[in-house]
C-alpha cells in the first residue's frame, strides 16, 4: 500500500493529523511493565491499541529501540507488524549517507524492519535522496528547520534551511515532505510559502517549547489538504506513569487531534 | 582504554595509517563463505586476522550490518569482539539526533556494541555532540567535507564547510576530528590550514577517485604526527573474491600502508 494512500486513509478516517511519537524510552515506561519479557513491546501494544483509530501516522525514533540491543529490535519489528497497515509509519532515523551504503539502509528500514517513511538528513545533498527514491511506494521526510537550539549553529545561517527546501521542492512533495521544527515561529510560515503543496512533520511542540496555534495557523497548506502532521511524543506517552497511563494517553491523543482540527 | 591511547598504539606499533573499512556487504562477499551461519562474520574474522598488526583503525559501516537483521547485528558485534583491544574501532553511522535521542544512540554505539569512535552528521549543530562528549574515552569524527558528487548542494556551498570546520575546532581536536572526502583536491589543503591538529578520517581513495600522492601530501599535520587515517574499503576487501581473497587482502592493505608512509 503507498505510503499516500494510507496517510489519506489514516488521516481521514480518522480525522486527524497527530503523529503520535513512540519514543519508547525503557527507563521511562511504566514499572509495572518491566515484569514482562520485552517491556518496550508491552508498552507500544498498549498504546497502539488504544490510539489506533485516533492519529494520522506513528512515528518511532530508532535510537530509544537500538540502545536496549536485540530485544528493542525485536520491540520495534513487533510494534511495526501490529500496526494496522493502513495506518503510515515513520521510522525517525535522520540517515544520510550515499551509493551502496544508502541502499543497505534501504533494505534494512524498508524490506527487514517495513517502515512507509523515513526521516533524512540532507547534509550531503541529492545523493542521499537518490537510492531511496526508488522505492515508489514510500515517503521520506528531509530536515530543512530542527527545533533544537543550535540549529542557529548552520541550518538557520546562510539560509541553509531555504537551500534545502529549493532542493526538496525539486525532489517533489510527493516524494519528500519536510521536518519543521515548531520552535522556529519567525520561519514557519516563511518556509510554508517556500513549499505550498510539501506535507511538513512538525516535532517541537509540548516539551520542546513550541505554540499549537502558531504552529497550526502558520504550517496549513489550505483548510482542505492542510499537509501537516503534528507529531507528540513525551508529552502524550509518558504523561502519566501509573499502571493507568493508558487512560492519559488517549485523553492527550485525543485533545491534540480536537484542538488542532478546530485549528485548521 | 581511551581512543587516543588505542589510536597511538595501533598506528605506531603497525607503523600503519590504513584505516580499513569493513563494509561487509552480504551481496559481494566470496560466495563459498555463504555455507556458513553468519557469512559476514565469518568474512570479517579471516580479514580481521590477517590485518590486525597492519593497519591504524578498523571503520564498520553500519549499513551493511543492520541490512542484514540480525545475523548482521551478531556478526558486526562478534567483528568488534574480536578486533585486538588496542586497535581502535570507528562506527561509521553518520549518526545526528539531540539530547535524549543522542544518549540512547551512545548507549547503542558505546555502551552495547562498544565502539572507540563514531562518525557524526553535525547538521543540527552542537547539541549532537554534546550528549557524545561526556564520554571521556571516545571520540567523534565530524563530516566536514564529503566525497560524493553533491556536496556541491550544500557542504560546499557558502562554504558550509568552513563554518562546520570552525565549530569542530572549538570543539576541541582532541574530542572530534573530521571527515574529509578525498575527492575534495582544492579544499584538502585549505582544509588543514583551518584544522591544523584535527585528526582527519579521510575516504574516497581509489573507487571514488581520490589521489593518495594529492591526499597525503596535502592533508598530513606534520611528518611527526600525520594526524591522518586514510580509509579503504572496497578496493581491499572486494578486490578478489575467490576463496584465496585474503591473499588480495594483506597485498592492498601492505601496499596502502607502504605507499602513504613513503609520502608522508
Amino acid at each position: 500500500m503507498l505510503f499516500w494512500d494510507k496517510y489519506d486513509q489514516a488521516t481521514k478516517l480518522h480525522k486527524s493529523h497527530v503523529c503520535l511519537g513512540l519514543d519508547s524510552d525503557i527507563e521511562m515506561i511504566p514499572s509495572h511493565l518491566l515484569k514482562h519479557d520485552n517491556p518496550i513491546w508491552e508498552f507500544n501494544k498498549e498504546i497502539v491499541d488504544a490510539t489506533k483509530n485516533r492519529v494520522g501516522a506513528y512515528k518511532l525514533n530508532f535510537a530509544f529501540y537500538l540502545s536496549n540491543g536485540p530485544a528493542g529490535l525485536d520491540a520495534l519489528l513487533r510494534t511495526i507488524n501490529h500496526i494496522p497497515s493502513y495506518v503510515p509509519i515513520i521510522l525517525d532515523v535522520k540517515v544520510g549517507d550515499i551509493s551502496n551504503t544508502m541502499v543497505h539502509y534501504a533494505k534494512a528500514f524498508y524490506e527487514y524492519f517495513k517502515v512507509d517513511s523515513l526521516t533524512v538528513n540532507p547534509l550531503m545533498g541529492e545523493d542521499v535522496f537518490t537510492p531511496l527514491l526508488t522505492y515508489k511506494d514510500k515517503f521520506l521526510f528531509a530536515l530543512v528547520i530542527t527545533s533544537n537550539r543550535s540549529a542557529t549553529d548552520f541550518l538557520k545561517k546562510n539560509d541553509l534551511y531555504v537551500e534545502i527546501a529549493n532542493k526538496v521542492n525539486k525532489l517533489g512533495h510527493k516524494k519528500v515532505g519536510a521536518v519543521i521544527g515548531a520552535t522556529n515561529p519567525k520561519e514557519l510560515k516563511e518556509v510554508r510559502n517556500f513549499m505550498p503543496e510539501a506535507l511538513f512533520l512538525i516535532p517541537g511542540i509540548g516539551a520542546q517549547g513550541g505554540n499549537l496555534f502558531d504552529v497550526v495557523t502558520n504550517t496549513i497548506a489550505s483548510k482542505k489538504n492542510p499537509a501537516i502532521l503534528i507529531n507528540s511524543s513525551r508529552g502524550i506517552i509518558f504523561k502519566d506513569n501509573s499502571p493507568n497511563y493508558i487512560e492519559a494517553v488517549v485523553q492527550e491523543t485525543e485533545e491534540l487531534r480536537r484542538t488542532i482540527n478546530q485549528l485548521i
